[in-house]
C-alpha cells in the first residue's frame, strides 16, 4: 500500500513555517507499515494543486493532503480535491451545526458567509469532526483510491489523525503492525545509536528506528505479522534487549506518555507534592508539569524568581550567596531548590538558574551555563550543564533536564527505600 | 524566475527528521524575489529522483536539491543530476585535495574508496567548497536552467548557501521583493479576511496573504519592482489601508517581532514592571514573557498559584471569594490580578483562572471557561472567555489572550495620559 503526502500552503513555499505536519504524518505512515515514496508542497493555487493531486493518484493508493481547509478564499483544497475525484460538494447539516456550535462558544461571535463554506462536503465522503477548529476533515474513496483531507494547523491535524485517520489507514492494510516506543532520557542521540548499532545493522522484523528530541531519544520497535499477538511476540526479544541495555534511562514504553506525565504519576503514587523555582526557564517547567491533566494533585504552586530580589524575597536565597557566587551558581541553585521545598511545604522542588543569552554571558559564565537543582526528601543535588544553541533552545534543554534530574532523584530514593 | 526544491533522503519520508532545510531555503528564495511553486521530497532512489528532477526542470528555471551528496552508496544525487543534465562526471583535483586535507584534520583518519566519489564533479560545473564537511556543493548550468546541489546537513547547507548560493541566485534576478508582515491580535481569521475581501479580490502587485496563529492573524504584503525603493512605494498604499482598517489591533509591522516582545518593549519604555498570577496556564505566560531577551528589566517574578491554598497564601485571594464564587470566577481573577500587583510591588499583573480540562468541567463552569484579569495602573479589568479544543490548546489560547488583554490595558491607559 503506497501513500503520498501533499502539503498545501503558500506559507510553506515562503518558508514562514516549518513543515512539521510532513514529519508527523510520515512517521505515522511508517509506523502503519505504509510505503511512502513522495511528499510535495504546493501553494494555495487550484491549478497546481490539481496537477499534483492527479500525479499523486497515478502512482499512490492513498493521498493525504494537509492545509487549505480554512474559511478564506485562499483555502481551496476541498474544492480542488472534489473536482479531481469527480465528486460534487453538498452542504452537510451535521457540519453546519458544528460550526454554529463552535461560534456560539467562541470569543468571535460573528459568523461570516465564508464560514459556511466549511460545511460543504463531497457527496458520500466520510466526515471527520474537528474538535479543535471549524474545518472538518474528509475522506473520499473512489476506484480503489483514498484521498484524505486534513486541516493544516498541527493542533487540529494531530488529534484528528490520532482519533480517526490512524484506524482508517490501519484497516486498509492486511498485515498487523505492532509498535512500541521505548523512550529514553538522559543519554545523547549518538551515544544511543552507537549502543544499538548491531541491532540496527541486523534489523529485519522487528525494525528499529531512532527519533531524537530535546533531552530524549525515542526508539520505535515495529513488528509486522498476521495477528497482533504474533507481531507482539516477534517484538518481544528486541524490547527485552533494549531494557537490558538502557535500564533506568527508559522512562516509559507508552508512546503517548510524556516525561512530565511519568513524573506526576510517580509523585501521585507516593502522595508527594512538587514545586518549581525557576529563573532562566521562566515558568517553562511549571508549564510542562501543569500540562498533565490532574497535575493539581501534586503541584500546588510554582515560583518564577527572575530577579535577584525575587530570589531573596520569595526563596530566601542568601544575599551573601548572590554576592559571592552570583545568581548563576551551584550554590544559588541549591538554595533555590532547598528553600523552595521548605517555604512552600512541598516534598520536592526543582530549581533552575542560568544564562540563556543572547547577551549576559561572560568568559567565566558563558551563555548556556545552567545549574539545575533538585531537593527531594530533604536531600538536594545540583548539576551543572553547558547547553548549546539559541536562547529558546537553551531554555528547552534546561527544562527537559530539570525534569530528568527530578526523575533521577525520585528513582534514587526509591532504591534506598 | 521560478525556483523549485527537491529534498533527497529516505529519513524525511520516514519522518525521522523535520525538513528544516526546505523552510530555510524557501525563506531565502522568497527574500530574493524568486517565485517558488513546488517543493518535493524523494528518497534515496535514482529512478524516482530522476523523474522528479525532470519534472522540476520542465516547469522551473532553477532547481535546488539538498541531500544525497555523501560518500555512501545510498548517496546518488550528484550522479543522477549529472545524468539528467547530460553532463559527464570527472575528478576535480581541487576537491580531491580538500578531501585529503579534511581527513588529515578529522578524528576519522581513514579515507575509504567511497570518499573519493565526492571528488567527482560534472564537467564545467561551479564547485562550492564545503567548509563543514567533505561533500562539495555543485552548480550546473545548461540551456538556461540551473541545477544546484547542496549537502543535506543544515550545518553544511546553511553556510554554503549564505556564502555562495545567495549571491549566485541574486544575480539571476532582475526584480526586488519588498515584503511587510502586518501582525494583528484580538480578531479572528475569518473576520479579518472578511474585512479585506475587496483588497484580496483586487490584488495584483502588491499581493496580500493571511496567516492565522493562536490569538493572532498575520497579513503579508509583498510588492515586486526593479528597486527596493520602488517596491516599497508600491506596497505603501496597501499598508496604509490596513492600518486604517485594523488600527490598534495591529501590534507590529516587524516580521520578527512577537506579541511578547512588543509588550516587554512597551513596559520598558514606560519603566514599568509586570508580574503574572497564573492558575490554569501554569507558567505559560511567564514563559512567553521571559522568552524575550532582556525581559528581566520589566519582569522580576511570576507566581503559579495552582491550588486554592496557593491563591490564598501567595495572592491573598479571600477565602469567602473562593467559597462563594469558586476559583474559576471573575471575582477570583480580579483579586489575583489586583493583589498580585500589590504584593509583588509591580505596576501590572495579568491573572488567569479557568478550567482547561479534560475533566473538572461542570454544566455551570464547562471546560474552556477562563477568566483573564489585568491590573494596570491600579485599574483592574476581567474578561470571560469560552475556549474550544483540548487542554493544551485551551491553555495556549488563554496565554495569548492574557497578553492581548495586557496590551489593550496599556494602550487604553496611554489614551488617557
Amino acid at each position: 500500500m503506497v501513500v503520498e503526502l501533499i502539503c498545501v500552503g503558500t506559507e510553506l513555499l515562503l518558508g514562514n513555517i516549518v513543515n512539521t505536519n510532513a514529519a508527523y504524518l510520515s512517521e505515522k505512515c511508517a509506523l502503519l507499515g505504509l510505503s511512502m515514496y513522495h511528499q510535495s508542497v504546493v501553494g494555495d493555487n487550484a491549478e497546481r494543486l490539481k496537477e499534483s493531486l492527479e500525479t499523486a493518484l497515478n502512482r499512490s493508493d492513498v493521498v493525504i493532503l494537509s492545509g487549505g481547509l480554512g474559511p478564506t478564499q485562499d483555502d481551496l483544497t476541498k474544492e480542488t480535491a472534489a473536482e479531481v475525484m469527480g465528486i460534487p460538494l453538498k452542504e452537510d447539516p451535521h457540519s453546519r451545526e458544528r460550526i454554529e456550535e463552535y461560534f456560539k462558544n467562541s470569543q468571535y461571535k460573528v459568523i461570516t458567509d465564508n464560514n459556511w463554506k466549511q460545511a460543504l462536503v463531497p457527496e458520500g465522503a466520510i466526515v471527520l469532526d474537528n474538535e479543535n477548529g471549524t474545518a472538518p476533515g474528509i475522506i473520499m474513496e473512489k476506484n480503489g483510491k483514498s484521498v484524505i483531507l486534513l486541516p493544516g494547523p498541527p493542533g487540529e491535524l494531530i488529534p484528528m489523525f490520532e482519533g480517526k485517520v490512524y484506524d482508517y489507514l490501519n484497516k486498509l492494510q492486511p498485515e498487523i503492525i505492532y509498535s512500541t516506543m521505548v523512550r529514553i532520557c538522559g543519554l545523547g542521540e549518538s551515544f544511543v545509536e552507537n549502543e544499538i548499532r548491531d541491532l540496527i545493522d541486523n534489523q529485519t522484523n522487528p525494525t528499529i528506528a531512532t527519533y531524537a528530541k530535546i533531552g530524549q531519544v525515542d526508539l520505535r520497535v515495529t513488528a509486522k505479522a498476521a495477528s497482533e499477538k504474533e507481531a507482539a511476540k516477534l517484538a518481544k526479544p528486541m524490547l527485552k534487549e533494549l531494557v537490558k541495555r538502557f535500564g533506568d534511562h527508559i522512562y516509559t514504553m507508552d508512546e503517548h506518555k510524556s516525561l512530565e506525565e511519568v513524573i506526576v504519576h510517580f509523585l501521585k503514587e507516593r502522595s508527594l507534592t512538587l514545586t518549581t523555582a525557576e529563573s532562566c526557564t521562566g515558568g517553562m517547567i511549571a508549564a510542562r508539569i501543569t500540562d498533565v491533566p490532574g497535575a493539581s494533585e501534586v503541584f500546588k504552586q510554582g515560583l518564577v524568581t527572575y530577579s535577584n530580589r525575587a530570589k531573596r524575597k520569595l526563596l530566601d536565597v542568601k544575599k551573601t550567596t548572590l554576592k559571592e557566587y552570583g545568581a548563576v551558581s551551584e550554590k544559588t541553585a541549591k538554595e533555590m531548590a532547598k528553600n523552595g521545598a521548605f517555604i512552600t511545604g512541598s516534598d520536592a522542588c526543582v530549581s533552575v538558574t542560568g544564562t540563556a543569552g543572547p547577551t549576559g554571558g561572560t568568559e567565566e559564565k558563558p551563555v548556556g551555563l545552567v545549574y539545575i537543582g533538585c531537593c527531594y526528601n530533604n536531600k538536594t543535588v545540583v548539576k551543572e550543564f553547558h547547553f548549546k544553541g539559541e536562547r529558546q533552545k537553551i531554555r528547552e534543554q534546561a527544562t527537559a533536564n530539570a525534569l530528568i534530574l527530578l526523575r533521577e532523584c525520585i528513582l534514587a530514593d526509591k532504591g534506598q527505600e
